[in-house]
């Protein structure tokens, strides 16, 4: 349990911090294109999101344990996870558009032109991934927890 | 919580059909644009999310509700509610972009050739909300039963 709230820290983090330092710049026909982070709003959702996720998870680790927080901190979990795999969604939906295109709505795939940002994005987006795992099976183990004491006390 | 799993199965049955009949076409300099759900890998994931989730609830209510099956249900309520989170999350970023473009990827807005297709997209969204928010009561509920009968046996 630990090791996994720290594996979600660590990733929370790295993806906050990936996402954040991305950023490239190309010039195309001598007009400067610059690609950062803030471009996007679903990419500033995402680094929030991650950010609270790691505040979260921080405090989470110099928290006494104590089974009368158990149920708010299962609640709290549930919610961070939602959050987490919310903004992995939307940021995996936009980088897919990012990546490839879209012809039907002339959206031109950007990775060509900025292809360090498009690493950074893809970095960010598998430690967000990591994350949202972490979560998910602490959840279940949580949950776990709570089903089995429930069922051996009737 | 029946009157929540019926409103769930509601919204998120009018949230797949309303995106699957979303379709407007225009014409642009003598070019014919269709847009379509089709068109959007983000838009038919959607639909494949909310159509499960429908299918889910429709066979839970035909489901004599044991205790028995009470650990395996929450568990895949969590999953339904995820996967319904992240669906909703993705088309809303996807949205976004088709509403206002994004000036810095050169992403121009489509919503003022297919007003239409935008509707049925934006009606979809609120459905699957609506579904989202149910989902996510209905799993609190879940919880704080098993919590409660947990801290009464105690």
């Amino acid at each position: 349990m630990l090791l996994l709230r720290l594996l979600a820290l660590g990733a929370t983090v790295s993806a906050t911090v990936v996402m954040v330092t991305s950023h490239d710049s190309a010039q195309v026909f001598n007009l400067k294109f610059e690609a950062k982070y803030t471009n996007s709003p679903t990419f500033m959702y995402f680094v929030l999101m991650n950010a609270i996720a790691s505040g979260y998870t921080l405090i989470l680790l110099f928290f006494p344990s104590k089974s009368s927080w158990g149920h708010l901190i299962l609640v709290s979990d549930f919610i961070i996870t939602l959050l987490l795999d919310s903004s992995i969604s939307a940021c995996l939906a936009i980088g897919l558009v990012g990546k490839n295109g879209n012809s039907h709505a002339g959206w031109l795939p950007i990775c060509g032109q900025v292809p360090k940002f498009c690493e950074h994005v893809g970095g960010a987006l598998i430690a967000g991934f990591v994350a949202a795992v972490a979560y998910f099976l602490m959840f279940l183990y949580s949950l776990h927890n709570v089903m089995n004491l429930f069922t051996s006390n009737t």
